[in-house]
């Protein structure tokens, strides 16, 4: 049984944004050698998602505006009253997940033709961490 | 450290279908030999999601229509752009997430009395797989 | 290879309750005696849910008040044709999603500095339960 952990920090340039980390998660997979098993992707932080979905830019922008429909930039969030001003940052999160488990399989993610591994920044612009830890043999 | 991984397909008659595949995913579990441990079972489309609820023809309903109502058809979205027309089952699929862990405890998925796994379609009619991955002893 | 699986009970007070569980969490892996692997935390039932989040009372407000307006308590739901009031419960569960895996590293939950696991319960004032399942080394 082996683990090979690793931390990925993203520092986006708009507050949200949206990054493919597909060749990022292969690439701690590859250095693990571990070729069976399982590789959680999970954001470190309480306003940003993993998720795994299309990687086509007109889809993303879709997203964007969907999440902003169903959680939107409010300035009235109770949170708020601590001083923060990204309680829709949170509820963002909270819809997208924060997590994903991806299988691994003979040396490779084993995932369809088109899902790619997304981090989902919604309160950026500051260093922010994704843990990948596989887990197998 | 024992693995076991198969790959369940569907092809629903329906555009939007729920599907009841506990029984699958039971059958693969005991033919992985595995007792203890967890089982990833995981849409690979992006467009179809797996989660855990209720077996309750009208609940089921509810909840087809709650996503339709959340994650709206629409001709306008950016990804129709591309020729696509199904950017709502994307929105649907990330709303419902694409994947659960199940625990595996004593040689049993070890659920509550009535949590039930199902495969959620949101763009059927054609072929579309699920990863089931058993990881244990 | 080891395994540890304990299952938690919580009889909240209130219909809808948000129960910060991590301290329970860290207790059941610290007797585990497992240092390396993850810890699957997932509820039993089918209108409760698992998330990870800040431990901040405005923003559990605001978190409440949200999914409620996302999956709003109605009496016209199919679900209660079965004699069920509590469609909205499971709405509010599929959307907050019903568990989390929490990486586990040199013997603590591999957490971000305000990563917070909670317990939400949708449909509360009786006994459920919520298994935590620690894999690893």
């Amino acid at each position: 049984m082996r683990f090979h952990t690793e931390y990925l920090t993203f520092n986006t340039r708009k507050h949200r944004e949206y990054v493919h980390i597909t060749p990022q998660v292969e690439a701690v997979v590859k250095k693990s050698g571990i070729r069976e098993g399982m590789v959680l992707v999970s954001a470190m932080h309480i306003t940003a998602g993993v998720y795994v979905n299309d990687d086509e830019r007109g889809l993303i922008q879709d997203i964007d505006e969907w999440l902003e429909n169903l959680a939107p930039f409010r300035a009235d969030y109770r949170h708020h009253q601590t001083g923060e001003d990204n309680g829709d940052s949170h509820l963002k999160a909270l819809l997208i997940h924060h997590q994903v488990i991806l299988p691994l399989t003979a040396g490779k993610l084993d995932l369809g033709t088109w899902q790619r591994v997304f981090y989902s920044e919604f309160d950026g612009q500051r260093p922010k961490r994704v843990i990948v830890k596989v887990m197998g043999e």
